[in-house]
């Protein structure tokens, strides 16, 4: 008895069992539960499937190397410095070829600046001075150029002067940048080499066409349209690109973003997973156009004579920096996500008929009925369960009468 | 015919069909069911929505842009640099701004450093010697200052000595730093300028307050309470932030990262998305003080004399470094974050149907009543069906009678 | 009475309401749906919580802190820049310890480099000329290293020559590595300090074995099996663990990522939170190996003689790159992702049902019959209401008729 128990239980659990369901003449909730059933297949198929191809599993976790090159020459001739050609080992700071890099475009040399003596910059806040009570002996002030000696250099007894300080004399001139001096520092190249891999996928792509044509790369452009494979920008281009003028960026300085971005589908191919380069200027900022923008920052290049005594220039440089990014992510199938989002996206259709159900029950005229339909009370059944042993009786009664 | 049948099918597709519930009087259950109920939808309201503003479709790929610049100056005074006044284009390296900057606080020059012969430093592990067989001709120790000669320094001749090398000479003495040499390091400020952008809404905000006051920025100081928005900080106060004391820092050196963390709500308007700073020290782990900290390393400048034979100082500088680093989201209200939300917290409501489904059925008492029920089995309807006939019969039987 | 009718709304909202379900005695579809409903169990413990440990709150925001400092010493000898000592103040660039850094692996100096006037290298494009007409006087062209004077320089009237130029001369000499220079390089060793944090877990840690052994970070080497918790490597066997060889990479350049991987399971406790270190060469790609790899840049030395007079040594090196990269997630138990795979889970489950259902109604010989018992229709609600008043009336009828 109890094996053949255990085996009812054993067989009942391949039933299967499936939800009843009442059906409700009702053409507009009808209508509505299939608008909403076809806007969640559209959601799931249109942007699940096709705009976010969740079909896919992801890596975003990309690895990537850039190596950048500058290229280009330029003359400046200033009364400080003199007539100085600059090359890339100059004018790229640091020179590493870094993905963050600095182009100097403007320059001011302090030359053959020695420890000493001197006045200081009458354009540092608290450096004024009316007698030698207000230069404290040993202060340093924190925008200032070194320690004060305590005496106050004046021209006359009456005027207001600057405090004597120990230094690096003599101290940098004030200077009004008008414009660039390396003027055409716009027709500079950068060949920037990016290598990408997505561990995940093992797969590495770099950002140089693949090409047999050895000039291609010695002659090519940059050019959304015509070469964007090409990974050698103009300077002057990139800028324009951002949205800015060169010439008008170089006089103060300022910061672009090279922005790389992978967006690789690996169903479609090894050779369609191309990157796309974006410019953005990155020191300004929609809403606070007065901020003082700008890019400059100090130098040094120690020297020391026969003597042994040390010596130095000083060069501030205003340039714009270059900061190139690489953004990325790649896909291929698998069913694991594929199985996720088809379900979440079906489980989702109970929401609708959730909001159906309220309309039905609560909303419509005869909700009350249907209400009882749904919800089978407990009575109903004992009604039935009455009925049937009713007419069982019923039957016998008559069978036996008929007799 | 075949079109009446294809019309009713069509029809019939606009029948509204829901599910159909059997009512448990079980009270203990149906509190539970609600209390679940309750639960989720404090969950999704509370959690999803106001604590996690599910409701936005959020923005992740912060641009940034960060330029540094520091301000202050030192005096040091040793007996082989002499008397010397530290800029910012000295103590700050690299020079350039960037986000990751080393401010010297403590250094050892060796000066005027030649090529030649010289003992190794009695520090370096395998670099004693007993005689010249222990010295290698053109052998290279990893830890060692250059290339052996083959000679061994001695005293004299029962002595322990350090082998010759060549290599730049004098080698650099043993130094243990007592203090920092720029003391007043912590005085130094550091302005920071961070501009970013979030490209999906393409909204831009520097961390520079909007301010019409010129000389805001040349006199305020960063403060979490007094000014919050003021880009300009203390060195000192950051490593106290950090939880560090500058002096202690500054003597071997130390790492501090400045973390700026924008959480912009765009759904409240431009003006309500600030930066927070956050200061914490990145060297140090919780649970091994023993790790020998500090933050040094070397760096030389490279001399000729007049018979262009070159000599160099060697600079072996400890400092801290500040790590600047910049996390953001942004967040707008968007339709479909907010229909799959409260669509995925809906369905997550099926889940405490089927715990207490499993509760009503296989823990009550009545549970086997409610199973049955609950899953109407094919033969109760066969049944429903034979009385439905036999009822008809009887009927019909009756009615004969009757006449 | 209105008040005893809100009482049995309100005690009916406590009435726990479930589904009905009808019983298809088919074992097929039932079979089908276990195997569904196992598949999705196995998937929400197998992958969800054992492989993705979904009952866990993760924090992916790592902080890091990288130091390097690299040991080791190596001597060169060449015509132009004579015996030379290489330490790491000199080979590492920049020497500031950073996450990314430079080693010179091989050099060409080109010495006391004068503003002045020399023939331009004949490599360069456009730099050839055939008569004083092809030099432009004041053309700068874009690889060259000057400016145009405006005077072909040739052997004779016949042969083809290149342009005079203004720049720093002598101008760099044609240079093809055949095989690194620093020819120990492969013997240096970096020291990784690596510090991280979780601040959601307020977690640090250090890949530094935390140990009482003061010798042992003066002698180990990291290996795989033997020292994974070692954080000193040796240069060649890191390009040997990212697959090539260190004297093959070293004559022209290229660039290595060490990535540090953190995958914490705070749950397992502080000590089971270890790093995992991977190499990977950067600057190739799988699918292109024709493009010209290398790495190398220029840097330069500025001087000046006893007359004030500038002069300079050029320095062009080759070298590898290292990029420390550091990933990681931190885990521990939390309430709500637990609850959130569960009920997701649990609700993907209606997804197979969903598919049962469509092949036991439309794919099934007895479909049709189970789809009417499924879908109740109203008139089969009438029917047994009908029925019910029938029976009532012949009962009555029949007890009547029995008196």
């Amino acid at each position: 008895m109890a094996g053949s128990f255990f085996k009812g239980c054993f067989l009942s659990l391949f039933d299967y069992k499936t939800e009843k369901y009442i059906v409700a003449k009702n053409k507009k909730v009808g209508v509505l539960y299939r608008l909403i059933q076809l806007s969640f297949i559209g959601y799931i198929i249109g942007w699940v499937f096709v705009s976010k191809k969740g079909y896919q599993e992801t890596d975003e976790a990309i690895q990537s190397s850039i190596i950048t090159k500058l290229k280009g020459v330029s003359v400046t001739n200033t009364t400080e410095s003199g007539l100085l050609v600059w090359g890339p080992e100059d004018y790229v700071i640091p020179p590493q070829g870094e993905a963050v890099l600095f182009v100097v475009t403007n320059f001011l040399e302090t030359p053959n600046q020695r420890l000493g003596y001197c006045a200081e910059n009458p354009k540092v806040l608290n450096g004024h001075c009316r007698d030698d009570k207000d230069c404290e002996e040993g202060k340093m002030i924190v925008a200032g150029n070194g320690i004060m000696s305590g005496q106050c250099l004046r021209k006359d007894e009456n005027s207001t002067g600057t405090c004597e300080i120990y230094g690096w004399c003599p101290i940098e001139r004030i200077f009004k940048p008008q414009g660039p001096l390396l003027t055409n520092a716009e027709n500079f190249t950068i060949y920037i080499k990016n290598f990408i891999q997505f561990p995940k996928f093992t797969f590495s792509k770099s950002n140089v066409l693949e090409t047999t044509d050895d000039s291609f790369l010695k002659k090519c452009r940059f050019d959304q349209v015509l070469h964007p494979y090409c990974p050698i920008f103009h300077l002057g281009d990139i800028t324009r690109r951002a949205g800015y003028n060169f010439q008008d960026m170089a006089t103060l300085g300022g910061s672009i973003g090279i922005i790389i971005e992978w967006d690789c589908d690996l169903d479609k191919g090894h050779s369609n997973c191309h990157p796309q380069y974006h410019f953005t200027r990155l020191d300004v900022s929609v809403s606070n156009k007065t901020i003082a923008t700008g890019f400059n920052f100090r130098h040094t290049r120690y020297f020391k004579n026969a003597a042994g005594e040390t010596y130095r220039s000083l060069l501030k440089v205003y340039g714009i920096q270059f900061n190139v990014m690489v953004h990325g992510k790649a896909g291929k199938f698998s069913i694991i996500p594929t199985a996720i989002n088809v379900g979440s996206g079906l489980a989702l259709m109970g929401a609708g008929a959730f909001i159906c159900d309220l309309i039905l029950l609560y909303l419509m005229k005869k909700g009350n009925s249907y209400r009882e339909r749904k919800f089978e009370k407990q009575h109903t059944e004992v009604i039935n369960q009455h009925l049937r042993t009713t007419v069982w009786k019923m039957e016998r009664v008559t069978r036996s009468r008929t007799i």
